[in-house]
């Protein structure tokens, strides 16, 4: 026997007509790549968005199409988020941090029909629109005054002559709810880029997971800035649970320095902030010689890489804020778990709390999780014993696009390519990258607990542990490391330095002194391009 | 094109695995019938359920067959709501306030299978057995110990003699997300009751929204109280969210006083509490004349009916609770709007934040609304212009139960039967139920504001307006007042008490004072029962 409620789809059209019905005057600001504040509300957001569903349709895109941007955080962006996917076709985020030549099999291979890029990339769109074979329609994001001559790209139009001659009214298609909405390339270290294409349906019901109180608690008291990136699994899901909840939206765009984030958060009373580690790097070292403090910011959230414990005592002690740790995958839309307490933490001494808050938390709601070891057993939730983290839910990919029939799922569970330990409380952390753990003389050894302990230190800037390979131990640790600049340490002052901070044989063998840490388009480490620098590097062996 | 994300129907019994698997030790206290305290965990009611949903099986219950309920707020109706609902039966939560006539006739019309009941409704259930025609299984909610003899109702088992033969090892059904999961008649004031019967889609799609911080904020730090009774449309589907989020469940049990409601909250830490106003009404009058406060308590959900203005105060300047306006029906699973304010009305003063606070609210996502005119045309949000309400979102019904085809829809949207103004922010406002409204003289009169300026009066405890029948105007209002114990007042004095408080043709034309105001069986106030006990009355005509 079937339910007799009213049957509507999830989709991400009615997030928009949503936040005009209903928040149709909350506010809309981005900075701009042309430098100045650009400043309206939801109504503009859902109005423009309808104008842009025309432009689609008298481009003759077809449902299911792919329209692919290179832009940062801004309200055109927001736009297409809405535009694109509400008419039916498929948003494709494309990250402009990658080499041209991985852009070019990217676009390729998703067979993008249209590109929007922000002014910014018209030198990386110069050198690669040619090699891009599926590409018809390319728009310049800015108006038609902006708009350069002699590019060398065939028919260039701003985004402002594509959609002004449109109507703002438009009847949004009744989609089915699993269409596909949008599409993110995952940066692999090896292989061939891989996409995972989300529906509707996974993007709803994100949306209103991201949203809950013990996720991102998103709000229409919130002012929120999204520093992750619009081309980053579709800023971590923010634009859509704004428009869902009526929150106001802060967009940074190309202006991600120190002085640029802060000054925005206080002149637009942000309340949330999101990002990756390094740009709240960036943040707190303006902030601290210029003795600044924070007005409106309340909380922030911290992904894309393991927060080391001195930014969130930072953001804490010095500025009240409080940091959350956020964890999750491209593969996972990206949300899997929130480090946000319980109540029976709440009254834990400070030191206890801040053990729970170095972990990545625990899952949201449709998310579930395990760790298994090699045979596939489920381990332990103790908090001692790890193993591969592996994870389901209704916003996680069964297949890449283009590679459907090769199911990546062990037993319906998505292997994440993390280690990582579960405790009691259902507290995930990740102890490594399946592929960076070290293993040394058949333990385990967590390369992001040697080099949190080498940050610890006021000298480093920046760590990295790697295996090195060892004729007894198999492998054995060290550290890169990037001093602070003007900062001095040697290696036997720092060696010294993880002395009764960690277990004696997990101290690294070797310190070496690099003048940079090879980062990813995201901004995480790159590892395997480390390893590649060091290859004539030999252990010193005792 | 279709996304590749994973399929995972969304399921109730998804929400206790849940609850069991991330927040098993978090706590379930129950203060039962029998008096005493009850004390367990989110394991515990995920072990019994399945226990319940085994022991289901072997009374062999077809899946959409109904499992009746009467019964309080307890861990045993918990886990019925889930042992039932997830095993692929439907929850039918019979209202025990109501005539034994009506439960009759609703067991019979809903053809319920099994009746499970608390022992405070013993004698209900002796005085309605032999008339229910479709029942089979009669289960008293208590030990066997506590089973009386000779209740004269055939077969009469404990619940746990029932449950406890089995395992509670259970592998719950993949159903299909439409199947009906629970149903709730609603009390109408007349003709037969009818029943929405809700899905398993339409719950969980409310489970999420209503845990949203802008709604009820439901999160792993709260301590909740459920006041509103799990026989009212699913006590608002906080259970529901609670095992979402792994929160705490407090359930009062019968013992409904101040006094007891009072002592739970403080003993338990209760931080979150939803009920009906009466309820909230004991409280206070228990707290005051005994200087008490709350120590753990921060919010609370009235709904129901409207809130007078002065109880919101009480909690928010006497108590520091704040006080947040809900809406919805048992057609609506049952939430449509909250009110909680916006960014923008942060820094509003006191004056106009209140003015708010006493509307219903704005809509939650997922619901949309409207106001329409007689023939059927939208009318402007302005708060000014008011209309008839009618709403349409995924968990608010298409049909009644065994009333398929004969659809309550106009053009897709749910007519409300209340008449309403909605602002420019979209707070909405109830003006009044359509039967209630007085036009006098080609204008409306809301019955509400005029109760709650006599209920700002310090000696009025309950008022009533009516419409009355009047030669010149048609209809006149006269309101009809319950004074407070030991207090005294006048027609004269509350007439003059009206005097710049309404529009001078607004106020009423008479004070009738009565000894108590009828009440529904959910508290709401019988207009209906009234205006039958005045069928003698005649207005002053001056």
């Amino acid at each position: 026997m079937f339910g007799l409620m009213q049957q509507h789809s999830l989709l991400i059209s009615s997030l928009i007509e949503f936040a005009n019905r209903h928040h149709g005057d909350g506010e809309v600001v981005s900075k701009r790549v042309e430098g100045d504040l650009h400043r309206y509300t939801w109504s503009d957001v859902a109005s423009r968005s309808r104008q842009m569903a025309n432009a689609l349709d008298a481009l003759g895109l077809e449902q299911g199409q792919r329209v692919a941007t290179l832009a940062w955080n801004g309200y055109r962006h927001l736009e297409l988020y809405f535009g694109v996917s509400g008419s039916g076709r498929v948003l494709h985020t494309l990250n402009p941090r990658l080499h041209p030549d991985q852009v070019v099999w990217i676009a390729n291979h998703a067979e993008d029909q249209v590109l929007f890029f922000d002014m910014t990339f018209l030198p990386l769109v110069q050198a690669v629109h040619a090699r891009c074979t599926t590409i018809q329609h390319w728009v310049a994001m800015c108006g038609v005054d902006k708009l350069p001559k002699d590019t060398g790209i065939p028919n260039l139009i701003s985004y402002e002559s594509l959609i002004e001659v449109h109507s703002n009214q438009y009847v949004w298609p009744e989609l089915d709810e699993n269409t596909a909405s949008s599409m993110c390339y995952t940066s692999g270290t090896t292989g061939n880029p891989k996409a995972a294409l989300y529906s509707h349906r996974s993007t709803m019901l994100h949306a209103y997971a991201a949203a809950l109180p013990d996720v991102m608690c998103i709000s229409a008291k919130d002012a929120i800035l999204p520093v992750v990136p619009m081309f980053h699994v579709n800023a971590w899901g923010i634009p859509y649970s704004a428009a869902m909840t009526g929150a106001k939206l802060v967009f940074p765009g190309p202006a991600l320095d120190g002085k640029s984030v802060y000054e925005l958060i206080e002149a637009e009373g942000v309340t949330f902030a999101a990002g990756v580690p390094t740009v709240w790097q960036m943040l707190l070292s303006h902030m601290k010689p210029n003795a600044l403090k924070f007005s409106s910011l309340k909380r922030t959230v911290i992904g894309g890489s393991a927060c080391p414990p001195a930014m969130i005592d930072a953001f804490r002690e010095s500025y009240g804020v409080d940091v959350l740790h956020a964890w999750g995958m491209t593969e996972m839309s990206p949300l899997g778990t929130l480090c946000t307490l319980k109540n029976k933490h709440l009254n834990l001494p400070a030191e206890a709390q801040m053990k729970l808050r170095l972990k990545q938390g625990r899952c949201i709601f449709g998310v579930d999780m395990k760790i298994v070891n090699d045979a596939g057993e489920a381990l332990p939730h103790d908090g001692k014993t790890y193993g591969d983290l592996l994870v389901k839910g209704p916003w996680i990919i069964r297949e890449y696009f283009k590679q459907e029939g090769e199911s990546p799922l062990v037993d319906g569970w998505f292997p994440t390519g993390d280690v990582a330990t579960i405790d009691e409380d259902g507290f995930m952390q990740i102890t490594d990258r399946s592929k960076d753990v070290i293993k040394s003389g058949g333990e385990w050894i967590s390369s992001i607990d040697i080099e949190n302990i080498a940050m610890a230190h006021p000298n480093v800037m920046m760590a990295a542990c790697i295996g090195m390979p060892h004729p007894k131990w198999d492998e054995r640790p060290v550290v890169c490391v990037v001093k602070k600049p003007g900062a001095e340490i040697t290696s036997l002052e720092l060696l010294k330095f993880y002395e009764g901070k960690t277990a004696k044989w997990q101290i690294p063998d070797d310190v070496i002194f690099v003048d940079a840490i090879p980062l990813g388009a995201t901004g995480k480490m790159l590892k395997t391009k480390l390893r590649e620098q060091l290859a004539e590097y030999k252990l010193p062996i005792v």
